[in-house]
């Protein structure tokens, strides 16, 4: 009878999915579901209905065609079918009569400090790892109460695949820092660094870490996306000098190394970050010279000096991994920091890629540099 | 010396920093920016910037007209001014053309299954616990292994304020479950959970506890949004009867009483649900009547009979609290659920509200259940 009757509400649950289903399809103006974007032979079309639009076109961070790639109409059914860009992530969205608009089929989205764009992942060598790995770590957002920067804000932690599970182990920490117009969700999002950190580790490339990926603009709460208040704190004021630095480096770390089973040694903290974070990574390096034992900046935004360096040496840097792109508006700053760092004999790879300031090239840095911390 | 150096490269920092916010000016034409939604007096104002669009209308779940509210075009920046409606968060678009847009102004965005929404949030005494209280709690984005679904599924767990801190405490767990349509990040998003949960318990209102919100698809490993394939599995074939919920009981409550300090107690446990996650909340009680002493059907898609609803009994439920609204097409299955507790003797809330099948009840009802959890 118990059978029966659970069968009975199994079958009512399945009638009501049938009819979300049925609604669905009502919506969709009875037409065939439309597919966006669609990968095959090489090419990649991009779909999108709009009945009554004048004018659609394609955009995407890989497209250089001024006001992008025109879209035509059939059936109500704007579309347009180019070559498959080379393995990567890249985002696009439509512009239709002028307004930039999301892909309604495509819900693979990522937001781009205020900008929400589409997700087109091209598969290949490169991308391997930006892709779900079999064993996945888990992703927190956590709160933690600053009393340098006077609020209370948001930072998200990776803890890799076995942390629950293996109560005994503690593990290495990574700070990876994010660039200007980004938050805390930058890394997890356009950086994939859940997925590459998942790969390397189930591969066997790099140990398991915690990534401890904090907001790096001092007024903000949170990512914009929670709609919280700022603090209104002037961080040009001197008196508020590095701030988020000190934060990070006094609050944060120890914050970290409290509510986590974390290896609380200089061998076991790495700091990376992009652009402005790159920059936030070599005042942190120089303010605190004994904190860290890896330190990697990114398309940093910032320099040292002779007597940095020589204080970091002196407290025993174990990897300097510089990177940018040759096309990076940053890339001779880089350069004058590889020729300082070169000048007072502290070991350190500059690792230079094509291209320039680009979440691509990040990406690419974050596979080549987590497989060389804490070994 | 030092100091003099940091303090220039704290400059080039916010030198960078302020050629980002010179970039992003010149791309919004060098116009003032705009702002929307803007709340004043009263009203609501909706604004966007479209210069060559034909028609631009305003589309919100709790507007009536059909075809949305027509906006009016000045200086390129369409725009209406409406009255605002009462407190509690809304969702709305524009629609450009025929095409739906998100607001480019507003960061604040929910994905209601496969469509990206902007939110209206109205402040009053209803959504005071809707916005980020002080004591903040952890979301995380987890994976277990289903062997008896046969694929790698995401869940998403909300700890309490304090839960690292205090390491000799155990925690009560609430099963927290979405309905058609939705998935892991429908409660936390839509339903704001973990600002109703932070709410409560600093108001001592309601006892700290773990919240877990699975995915109740059974063949999904996650959110459509990390666009993983689905399993494939037939579910509607009677083999797989229940799968999602035989998972819920035999693979995640275990799952999380190892991975969490919890207490592994009936009285420990609560389980809740809207509409399919009412129905999976129904059958979960009846095939494991004995798991959860606490029973939360919400605007619920499924049905009990007396014998099941004997051996709950019998089982010793210390809350059954049932929710619908007088509105909801579910409203006289709720009505019958009611009549056969009644009639079995089972003590129970029947807590009826206005409205429908709508997030605006289901944040109503957690706000109002939580409270009576685990006491």
């Amino acid at each position: 009878m118990k059978k029966i009757l659970t069968a009975i509400a199994a079958l009512l649950v399945c009638a009501f999915v049938s009819s979300a289903q049925e609604l669905q399809n009502f919506q969709n103006g009875g037409r065939q579901r439309i597919v966006s974007p669609e990968i095959a032979d090489g090419q990649v079309t991009f779909r999108l209905a709009a009945d009554y639009a004048t004018v659609v076109t394609l955009s995407g961070n890989w497209i250089s065609e001024r006001g992008g790639i025109p879209m035509t109409k059939e059936n109500g059914v704007w579309s347009v079918t180019i070559d498959l860009p080379s393995p990567d992530i890249y985002t696009y969205n439509f512009v239709v009569d002028g307004v930039a608009v999301n892909d309604p089929q495509n819900y693979m989205v990522q937001r781009d400090g205020t900008r929400y764009l589409n997700m087109l992942m091209v598969p290949g060598d490169l991308t391997a790892n930006y892709f779900e790995a079999d064993q996945r770590g888990t992703v927190s957002y956590k709160w933690y109460d600053s009393k340098i920067l006077g609020i209370n804000r948001r930072l998200t932690v990776y803890t890799p695949y076995g942390y629950e599970k293996n109560t005994k182990q503690k593990y290495p920490v990574l700070y990876l820092l994010h660039g200007a117009g980004g938050d805390e969700e930058a890394w997890t999002s356009m950086g994939r660094t859940a997925q590459i950190l998942d790969n390397l580790i189930q591969q066997g490339k790099a140990v398991p870490m915690i990534v401890v990926m904090p907001n790096g603009n001092p007024g903000q709460q949170a990512a914009v996306t929670l709609g919280l208040p700022e603090s209104g704190r002037n961080f040009r004021d001197p008196a508020n000098a590095n701030a988020y630095v000190r934060s990070l480096c006094e609050e944060i770390v120890p914050f970290i190394e409290k509510e986590f089973r974390v290896v609380s040694k200089p061998a076991s903290r790495a700091i990376a970050g992009l652009s402005m974070g790159g920059g936030h990574t070599i005042t942190a390096s120089t303010l605190y010279p004994e904190l860290f034992d890896y330190i990697c900046p990114l398309s940093a935004a910032g320099s040292a000096n002779d007597e940095q360096i020589q204080a970091l040496k002196k407290a025993g840097v174990k990897l300097y991994f510089l990177a940018c792109g040759t096309s990076d508006f940053l890339y001779e700053g880089s350069k004058t920091l590889d020729a300082t760092l070169t000048k007072n004999g502290l070991d350190h790879i500059f690792f230079e890629s094509d291209g320039g300031h680009t979440w691509s090239n990040w990406r690419i840095y974050l596979n080549n540099f987590a497989p060389l911390l804490f070994k």
